[in-house]
């Protein structure tokens, strides 16, 4: 049983084939949220504070900490939210840049065992971030693209996980520090998106033996109605052996569909977990209903 | 590919393996109904009436007729519900029924190719079953228990399927006339429930290629939070192979499941049916947040 093993400040988490579904919270990435970046540019932590604390009560297991902003010293800015999430939560984190100076301020900052966001399978980028992977003793996430950019094909999206997977042996890390990122497409742009998927998810649990990542809301890229249909995705994606994704913790669809999915797949043993989360809600939306109180999105989820 | 052909009076909708998932509405049983119950028995349709509309509306492919009520005429009401069945909704049905008797008058009120409902793997109902299906040339599903009860073990319950077309064989009817019900259990009770039935689709699938059907909220049976569970289920099953289930089209969270997987299966091609369904929804909601509207059901969906 594959098991990648994360550390916060004091805390351990297990990204593992046998485990309940791992949640990185998206939430703290400045691309594409303007008053986020202004913020963190100024290092006001006002909404990364908020992100931190209210992706960790929604359920997220780890979260994902990036600060590209053009024009920032993303290096420092990155270190300094790295310290500060570390000081709100008891999570491990997810150290996530594409410039490998920050990614090095980024360990140096981090206080347990971090996953590395992330290597490809650019042998440029393999032989800078592996050694930065084997001096930390981190985990990292591999990337299945390469020189030649992202496959449409995912056998050959397969092949460039291997290599990933076999460059990082050749510097001692072992396969279960490896989580990859098969890449999602958008099922609206190419029709066999979502099988192409959920098979090579299959062949990297099944032949590769790694974890695996994803983010998950690339798949209804452009579609109406997305929080069923990566709800949809995730929990197909949980049967095929996916083990965690970088998603929004807050959109109850997709977590419910998360919950769900390890609850059938027997990761949520005596469906403990399911019933902790709902049971409550249902106590609750029932007292309203003899009250005649209006319907709740916590009523609803437990009809 | 494997097609199970059904015939309404006018329309053939077939359940397939490159097909959209086929959902047969399972409302009208007075099975634990009281009111139905009642209604029925005194050959008073009206909520028969509303069933039928209801749950073509919805978007159900078929609907199951059941006239199950204890010391009533169950032939004669079924064969009378069936004909006004087929007059209200042009879709094909499952004549539904424990007694050979009420199968037979069903299928002689029947106009078209219905899913006769149903068929065990015990030698006694084989034999007086099969004789009927051929006789009317109709498709059948076949439960996938026998004289012993059912089995825990999905491999004794996958050797019943195949036992089931095997003696359809002997009667000159086609595996592809058979949809297999490979019996779906509470995951409350039986925590492997969920691996064993989506292991046991995969084979039915795989192997015997047979179509699949289910009566898929048995799953969630005492678990709170029910649909969204259901949700997860379905969506699992689509991805192992299931074609079909027997389940209520009104529930919402199930049938976004449905579609969103039919979606990542490639089985909605181009997206259409799930742009069809929520562009229009997704228009609705974003005019009605303009204009400060309440949020709906509907708009909820399309967020």
């Amino acid at each position: 049983m594959t098991r990648t093993v994360l550390e916060s400040k004091t805390k351990t988490h297990i990204i593992g084939f046998d485990r309940p579904f791992t949640v990185i919270g998206e939430r703290i990435n400045p691309t594409g949220r303007k008053k986020l970046a202004a913020e963190m540019k100024e290092y006001n932590f006002e909404t990364v504070t908020a992100d931190a604390l209210a992706q960790a009560a929604a359920g997220a297991h780890m979260l994902d900490v990036n600060a590209g902003i053009p024009l920032a010293n993303e290096p420092d800015i990155l270190a300094k939210t790295i310290k500060l999430v570390q000081s709100l939560v008891d999570i491990p984190l997810c150290i996530d840049s594409s410039i490998v100076e920050a990614l090095e301020q980024g360990l140096a900052a981090y206080e347990g065992r971090p996953l590395l966001n992330s290597v490809t399978g650019e042998e440029e980028r393999l032989e800078v971030v592996l050694p930065l992977v084997k001096k930390y003793g981190c985990a990292v996430v591999g990337i299945s693209n390469d020189e030649t950019g992202i496959s449409e094909d995912p056998d050959v999206r397969f092949e460039v996980a291997k290599k990933i997977v076999q460059h990082a042996a050749d510097y001692g890390i072992p396969a279960h520090d490896i989580v990859i990122d098969p890449l999602v497409m958008p099922i609206g742009a190419l029709g066999n998106a979502g099988v192409g998927a959920l098979n090579l998810i299959r062949r990297l649990h099944d032949e590769l033996k790694v974890n695996t990542t994803c983010g998950a809301s690339n798949m209804s890229f452009g579609l109406p109605n997305r929080h069923s249909l990566n709800g949809a995705f995730l929990s197909m994606a949980v049967g095929a052996g996916m083990t965690s994704a970088i998603m929004n913790p807050l959109h109850e669809p997709e977590m419910h569909a998360i919950w769900g999915a390890d609850v059938i797949a027997g990761h949520d043993k005596d469906c403990a977990a399911w019933i902790k989360r709902f049971r409550e809600a249902s106590a609750e939306g029932e007292a309203q209903g003899a009250r005649g109180g209006r319907s709740t999105r916590r009523r609803r989820a437990a009809e």
